[in-house]
């Protein structure tokens, strides 16, 4: 037997290459995913016994591990029902394989003739390592481009889910007279590819093209594997606990580089301290010397007392390896690196970051930044920032940010506007040492967290972040931008799998597994955060709501039903007889609810009040929106039962719109707000936001 | 022969059923589509002979116009290659056909291995008539649903812009190593399938499916039309364009229901005209007679004089039909009817309502309502809403609702927040007469009018609002939200195209075919309303925006790119050069523009100013977008230099955003506003308003 068919191991061992298709099966039937039926075979009589031993009709193909496109190479005969067709086709298949010059054999299988067909597979993804794809095969599986992706390893409840994601997932069922496909097969085929990415790193790419259905039964009747040794591998540091406490809650704090100078990055950052009240030790350090903000200030980091928990390093990028030492030798637990003008600018900015890495690793100091906009711990009433922001507002938010917007006017936008705080602010910056999982896994386990937003570019350890967010997302909801997904990279693609997988694809499949929930607005990220600060996120998607114009109610239930995954279900007959009580008997009430009738009749108080409470107690509603009508003619209500509604219904959030004038509108804000009911001035907002905090609840109790 | 091959003149002439698979094919073939190769041939003599005649192999399919589903019953045979296997299959679906009893012939085809399926058809929809629908073909029809519609008739632009529709529109291209479809013939076809629905109102469905591609040749190899006379025909009634300048302009207007109790509404419609300045003469009728804020009150119409052009009738709904004919009576050309309690209601205030009607249509009285809230013309200094508004800004956007939100709580909204103001808003109601297709023709030849922005649940006359917008969108953007798109009406579905014909399908691509820009955010009737008020809508979808952020740059590109099909390209490098040059070196620039660091070093205005500047001037771009940052510590501008390059650049929309402290952003909306200058608290929302506005130019330069 030649290389076609020489042992799957042996033929895994060689570095690169491919398998044969008949080896890609034996590999795929050892993890127990069903293959069909076939025997390779050399020699003309062998072949003819083979179709007799599996049966006719039989499917005849030419079989190499040089071979990637038999049927374009017309390497393939179907549906061969007699020994004359197959021998007719065996003639033609050996001069053809003759004339290509390649080494192989003869592979028989019974013909299958299917009613549907898929297609999975296996990548190496750069970033995550590997995943499985599955979708909708045959010849235009790239047309059609319905697949979906999974980093391994995952769960069956995540194979299980997967399967609903295809657009067409209705193919999965009966489908024109044949039996629903047998998940449970198909759950084993994907979980069973996952294994095999993760126990063979020398498979780049796997593709099972078609995965045929025959009456109710997945069979991989064509399957490829790729091979390349040269596969990057994710560095392996884990999670490193120590020297957060003294990042987050440094009971002393240096500033290198402090300054006296208004409106130096060296002497905000001071300001800012003050500002926010810290507590701890304060300690300047400047070359001159002297006094600033009237604190004695030291000459060097040397000059400093031994132990001081962290410092902040706003000093020119080239002077930043040799302050970490200075740093370290003083036993300085970490700090933060005010300085840009590293990778993100040019070559020798790489260089030095390079440099202050090595610095940072042979100290074994905790390091922010370099490029970072600092970091801010309100619990402890510390700031590293040094924009000028003054005293931050305390709450239970936590923002990740791979930008200095949450120092700066982003963060100030948030403190003018907005009534809500935060706990912990941390800018990422280059991240050479303390990245996005390390911060993940503190604020998972911080208690004044209570819940994560994160804008992040780049991750720096991806499995590992992976990993670690699975855990967090159960606990608290983690809310993720995650820019540069429109730039994808091109692949070389030499399998379906590849050809289909791009690197936004596969990163929005590796942040839903997790429990992350993606979000595409820069605004969510703060009209999502103010949902949070007083409310749980949705317990589902099942919204009431209330608005004074039928306009309203049905062009805000399309886009409930068909934008935002939310649905707008009907209420039980004892809150409808409610709703109808306080309403005029000519409309006939329901969710939602049409509430100007009764505000006409009742007033705009009482009938708000009213209907929130009724849909409020129904068991079929997760939140209640109500679109609150203040103008002069109409009445403008005393908000306070809006306040005792959310007291007595603290698992349901109540989120707040307007139509009307802007006075009132503003006085409602601004009268709601600081006590945690969240408003939102256009009346799509809250039901975004509700569609995004409903998958952040479904994350956390999955 | 029998019934399979009757002529289709004769077959089409019945009232229901369907043709059999010949005949359909006859009448593709008539209308220049092209057909697979095929004979009808009842005895076995006939079937070998057509085989010998259109050559081997061919396919054997039993023919009946009572059958349906030949493939599930077995009655046809595929890749039939000689005498015997033909004679085999007809004996085979001889004695199936005697079984099932049906009256039919056998038909006998060239049998063509496509290298594509797809699927073509022709459906009569209650709303728009024939519509022809075109997508991916094959037995995963259904389960893709990746097709798309045009209501008939349509051009060839049309057509050809129906080809780029479809999700995978790509297999229309090159498709492994298969020739690109001849598009030529894809339009014949489709165009073929709009005249066969115009032609023949008895054809109810027509399906191809499928339309097999072979060497990039489309060809007709199934086909079915099913018949029904029963289909409903709009009403005919054309555009009337009398009365309108008595509803729009009215030189005199009559209050029939006048009062001077304070907060009725035929109080408040007196006080509202009042304060608009209306100057014609007014006119007021009460039974009480006497005096009204000092005017004169008639006791009954008849004590009006006469000629009066326009009355506002605010009477209980059973005194409408003999007030309309009072008013008639007495000259009146058109009314407003206030009233609600018709056939929004229930039966009762239905037959109410077609009394009304009768009313209307015997006097020929234009009327608009019932169940209005009225309209408003500022040209004419002129508003018949009764709800409690005041003077409305005068400005060029038009307004046509189905709800009394634009005469109500949403004008309020509008008023006390929007610096934008009015032409004619018009609350349609009930529309007994004058509906949303009078409205647009009234709008698309008004001079005031700039832009019209449409909500609506009903078309009174679908095909001639479509044919209205199809002109009137060559002239003025044209924007709509069309309430109750959720709710599909379930069809029952014989065939294909029946099947995957939905509501809301079919509508957006009627909507969109005449240039009508579906909106699905009841905000955006706003926001999209204030970028028109002094600027045109953006030449192309071609935009360039400048951030204080990076994060924002990629995140806002991403939105651009992902959801709102806008580009962000390259400029020039002339263009670039000039942005190097304002910025410092360490930064490469380019668009999206990155301003922090050339704000950081020369300001703020001068970075904004000269930046916007220098890709307001680049041919690539059509639109500009500054995300202006407005912090005390990095200064704000004066924003004289915004109105200034408005001024030298008014072919290209300048939208304003903002990151920063709300008292400056503020300061900067009551500034720009009321020059013309739209500006956006969140950042997203001018691109989501572009993307709008450039679909709108895109229409009107069709």
């Amino acid at each position: 037997m030649n290389s076609a068919g020489e042992p799957v191991e042996a033929a895994l061992s060689r570095a690169a290459g491919q398998l044969s298709e008949y080896q890609s099966k034996r590999l795929l039937a050892e993890y127990g995913i069903p293959v069909v039926d076939e025997i390779l075979a050399e020699k003309r009589e062998d072949v003819l016994q083979a179709a007799v031993d599996l049966g006719w009709p039989v499917v005849l193909k030419y079989c190499s591990s040089q071979l990637t496109h038999k049927t374009e190479q017309g390497l393939i005969a179907l549906n061969l029902n007699n020994p004359e067709e197959l021998k007719e086709a065996f003639e033609r298949l050996s001069s053809l394989a003759a004339e290509t010059g390649l080494e192989g054999a003869f592979l028989v299988q019974r013909f299958i003739r299917g009613d549907r067909e898929l297609v999975a597979g296996l990548i190496r993804d750069p970033l995550f390592g590997p995943c499985i794809m599955f979708g909708l095969g045959g010849i235009m599986t790239e047309a059609l481009g319905d697949v979906t992706f999974r980093v391994a390893p995952f769960s069956r409840a995540q194979a299980e889910q997967l399967l609903q994601e295809l657009r067409s997932a209705k193919i999965l069922g009966e489908f024109r007279g044949q039996p629903a496909v047998d998940r449970e097969i198909l759950i084993e085929t994907l979980m069973g590819l996952g294994r095999i990415g993760l126990d063979h790193p020398e498979i780049k790419e796997l593709d099972i093209n078609p995965l045929v259905i025959r009456e109710g039964r997945p069979v991989a009747v064509d399957a490829l594997v790729i091979l390349d040794r040269e596969v990057p591998k994710e560095a392996d540091r884990g999670v490193r606990t120590e020297g957060l406490g003294a990042l987050f809650e440094p009971r002393s704090v240096a500033v290198i580089g402090a300054t006296a100078k208004e409106g130096k990055a060296g002497n905000d950052v001071i300001k800012n301290i003050l500002a926010n009240g810290y507590r701890g030790d304060l300690h300047l350090v400047n070359p001159k010397g002297g006094r600033i903000m009237g604190r004695r200030v030291a000459a060097s980091i040397e000059d400093l007392p031994d132990g001081i928990d962290q410092a902040i390093i706003i000093l020119p990028a080239q002077a930043n390896p040799d302050a970490i030492r200075a740093c370290a030798a003083k036993g300085i637990k970490a700090v933060v690196l005010a300085a840009g003008g590293f990778a993100e600018v040019d070559e020798n900015g790489s260089s030095l970051q390079e440099e202050l890495a090595r610095a940072v690793t042979e100290t074994g100091i905790r390091a922010l930044g370099p490029n970072t906009s600092g970091h801010t711990s309100t619990p402890h009433n510390f700031t590293s920032s040094f924009f000028p922001l003054g005293r931050l507002p305390k709450g239970p938010i936590s923002y990740i940010a791979q930008t200095g917007n949450f120092a700066t006017h982003t963060m100030r936008s948030i403190m003018s506007t907005e009534y809500y705080g935060v706990a912990r602010v941390i800018g990422l910056g280059n991240k050479i040492d303390f990245d996005e999982t390390d911060a993940l896994a503190y604020l998972a386990q911080d208690r004044e967290t209570k819940a994560i937003f994160c804008y992040l570019e780049s991750l720096a350890r991806p499995r590992l972040f992976l990993e670690t967010a699975a855990e967090v997302t159960k606990k608290k909801p983690v809310v993720m931008l995650k820019g540069g997904s429109s730039e994808d990279g091109a692949r070389a693609a030499v399998a379906h799998t590849a050809a289909l997988a791009s690197d936004r694809r596969i990163m929005d499949a590796a942040l839903r597994q997790v429990g992350i929930v993606q979000i595409h607005e820069y605004s969510h990220l703060i009209l999502a955060a103010k949902a949070l600060v007083r409310m749980p996120p949705p317990r589902g998607n099942r919204v009431a709501f209330l608005a004074p114009s039928g306009a309203m109610l049905v062009a805000l239930t399309d886009l409930c039903r068909l934008k935002l995954g939310l649905t707008v279900p009907r209420v039980e007959e004892r809150t409808r007889a409610r709703l109808q009580e306080i309403s005029p008997s000519y409309i006939r009430m329901r969710n939602p609810v049409d509430i100007w009738p009764a505000a006409a009749v009742s007033g705009v108080e009482f009938a708000y009040r009213e209907g929130m409470k009724a849909v409020l107690e129904d068991p079929n509603i997760d939140a209640v929106v109500p679109v609150l009508m203040m103008t002069d003619e109409t009445g403008v209500p005393d908000l306070t039962f809006i306040l005792d509604l959310a007291d007595t219904h603290p698992d349901k959030p109540i989120y707040i719109t307007f139509s009307g004038e802007k006075k009132h509108m503003d006085a409602a804000r601004d009268f709601l707000e600081p006590h945690g009911v969240p408003t939102y001035p256009l009346i799509e907002q809250p039901f975004e936001v509700l569609s995004i905090l409903a998958r952040c609840r479904g994350a956390m109790e999955r």
